[in-house]
């Protein structure tokens, strides 16, 4: 095959191409050691795996390291969480079998033709619905994030995290479908004095939150199928509410029961947990909506750059109060920002991927991004998030996130 | 608890929530025999699996029957297809582990560090990237729709088959995160002489594909990535070609090599395979865009209706000419039509979700779905796509689509 490999090629002509995006250089390709053959390979000379190797596909094995891991040991092996791999991922849509956990007694096992939905309390109508009734009703589908808002809560102590899986993994984004939650309030007839659901799974820790009933009319869904398929036993088959844009928590998993009332239920979760101490001494409380937010997931502190040159800046924003306007990103600690592309479409409370070009020195330097949403809010840095908050919240951490790059080209997380 | 289930409640909420969406009724709860007990369930009283009960997430048991199948036995069982269960899914993203295959020597195992991209032929400065080297690139995500040509090919002969499985299920809809083929054709200088670009695999039939280096510049992707993670091997691990609104089959997988040249490189996927015969003993050549195409999902042949009353019509539609403008509907045979929604985002060459309410009378019903896309192409009934095609074609059939309702509630497949 009449090919000379010409190393020096991609720096040049990267660079040519680029000019008009004002990007800088991509470095020399990687003198790898031994060049593979250029003759036909090893796999192209046998025939392959038949069809249906794997009637439902998995990933290959050179991936097996891309998976949810947990943070620490739990006290109890049901009650805690496993978080999502974003230093690998791409895109917006996190791959079902690697969306975070959060359980409280573990992932019960549901045998989906027993399940019911019961609706009772100040209704007019209480209602039992199975699974085949449910489906029955106007089905909606709807790509959203979902947050825990204990994510990225270890940095409330410093830079605690050697891995943004540790630090942000309590983050996915999801195809969900269901049926809107309004569609069963008008079955069951909302008595005018209800002003709270109690929401209620059918866990072993029987997961319960208050939701305000202004969210469930507005767009609180009842979800049984995420990215295409019904949901997995981990995120709340067969049944789960899902609130867009708040706290994972609030969303039950495994849901059995809606109960309307006049008053917040004041559960466990919602009282001794998921509230933020703040430095007078009270709390807030029923803080559901995540805040804006964004990280850049590459290059991040779980990579080592490969040598000065070409880098694409790559990250994640999302905002609970709607869309992502703008993300700006920073090179050096926040001295001097610049706009980054914003990879379309950009929906309602989903994660938006955002880039930017970035010519890489050798040098040290800070990468941060900085997201502002559509009602004008943007993303605070640590300093500006204590100084309101104290040191004494546990959730709800949106601060700007730093990855410090040493000329060795290692990256640390470091608060700056 | 103080429940009384009110089987029917359903049907006047229902009723009169839908009556301003110009809807029916939905029918009472169905009387399922035994009523599970409403004390708190078995799986309540016992702690779950644990957290990371699996690393990477499966479905869960009670899905197993949702996974790809074959049509019939393969003479060889590399050189095949396996299928997208449609009449399961929901939303417009297919879960990658139930996006359809079709390979021609199987599935070759590779090891992404010694797999190399050749760019050579026509080109000013020939080219060697590992993948280390192509994913250094700016790269996209888009989310797209995959339909292999020859889906749906059975219904040429008549209304074959019994599932939309079968009849459809080469067709999904992932999001797809990739280097643009044209930053590479900028990094080796496309000679003025090129107009082809020559596509060939690394599996064990070398598949390669003739593709205009218009679509090159256009459009094509290197694709790394789909739905987040990593390509699983089946779908190309760890590089395919994508090119947006084509035929898959053009989507080179396992991608090993690109030789631009002056003219099309006449392979046997262009020539022998991948035509359409014309009546008059002439054939279409390089026909690679899919033409806009509907399908009802549900209620489809794999369906069975448990008596009269509401359903919701769901179904996908696309076009590889750019976005769904509108899909009508009609529960009579094409005899009278109405508007159906369409579920955003209306992404450019992406699935569309359409949905449309539903009353059955009980009485014989024939269903079908009609597309118009951005450019006005409007789906052709059977009748017109034969009038104008004739019967010797295998691929590109993307005919209106006939699912015929019994007084039983059985559903046929029957071409009207």
């Amino acid at each position: 095959m009449p090919i000379s490999r010409s190393a020096a090629t991609p720096r040049r002509r990267f660079l040519r191409a680029s000019a008009a995006l004002g990007a800088a250089a991509l470095p020399a390709a990687r003198a790898t050691g031994a060049e593979p053959a250029l003759e036909v390979p090893a796999w192209t000379r046998t025939p392959g795996e038949p069809v249906l190797w794997h009637a439902y596909g998995q990933p290959d094995a050179h991936e097996a390291h891309v998976v949810r891991r947990t943070r620490g040991t739990a006290v109890l092996p049901g009650a805690a969480s496993s978080l999502t791999p974003l230093q690998n991922l791409h895109g917006i849509i996190t791959p079902t079998g690697l969306v975070f956990e959060r359980h409280h007694a573990g992932i019960p096992q549901i045998d989906p033709a027993q399940h019911r939905l019961v609706v009772h309390g100040l209704v007019q109508r209480p209602l039992i619905l199975s699974m085949d009734d449910l489906v029955r009703f106007p089905a909606v589908s709807r790509i959203h994030f979902l947050e825990c808002s204990g994510n990225t809560g270890v940095e409330w102590r410093g830079a605690a995290s050697t891995s943004i899986q540790q630090s942000h993994g309590l983050l996915s984004c999801c195809e969900w479908t269901g049926v809107r939650l309004s569609t069963i309030l008008q079955e069951v007839g909302v008595d005018p004095a209800a002003a709270w659901v109690l929401a209620e799974g059918a866990d072993g820790a029987a997961m319960s939150r208050s939701i305000p009933i202004a969210k469930a009319w507005e767009d609180a869904l009842l979800v049984y199928a995420q990215n295409g398929e019904m949901l997995r036993p981990e995120h709340g088959y067969p049944l789960r509410l899902f609130l867009p844009g708040w706290e994972g928590n609030a969303s039950i998993k495994w849901l059995r029961r809606l109960k309307l009332g006049a008053a917040p239920f004041m559960t466990r979760e919602e009282t001794s947990k998921y509230t933020d101490s703040l430095p007078d001494g009270k709390a807030r409380q029923f803080t559901f909506t995540m805040e804006a937010k964004s990280v850049i997931t590459y290059p991040a502190v779980d990579h080592r750059l490969r040598g000065r040159g070409y880098y694409e800046i790559s990250g994640l924003a999302w905002t609970g109060q709607g869309r992502v306007k703008r993300v700006d990103v920073s090179t050096d600690g926040g001295a001097s920002w610049r706009e980054a592309r914003l990879e379309g479409p950009v929906l309602d409370r989903a994660l938006t991927r955002f880039r930017a070009d970035w010519q890489w020195d050798g040098g040290p330097a800070v990468l941060q991004s900085r997201v502002t949403d559509e009602t004008g809010y943007v993303q605070p840095t640590g300093r500006q998030l204590i100084a309101q908050r104290g040191l004494n919240s546990l959730y709800h951490y949106n601060a700007i996130q730093s990855w410090k790059v040493a000329t060795d080209g290692s990256i640390a997380n470091a608060q700056v």
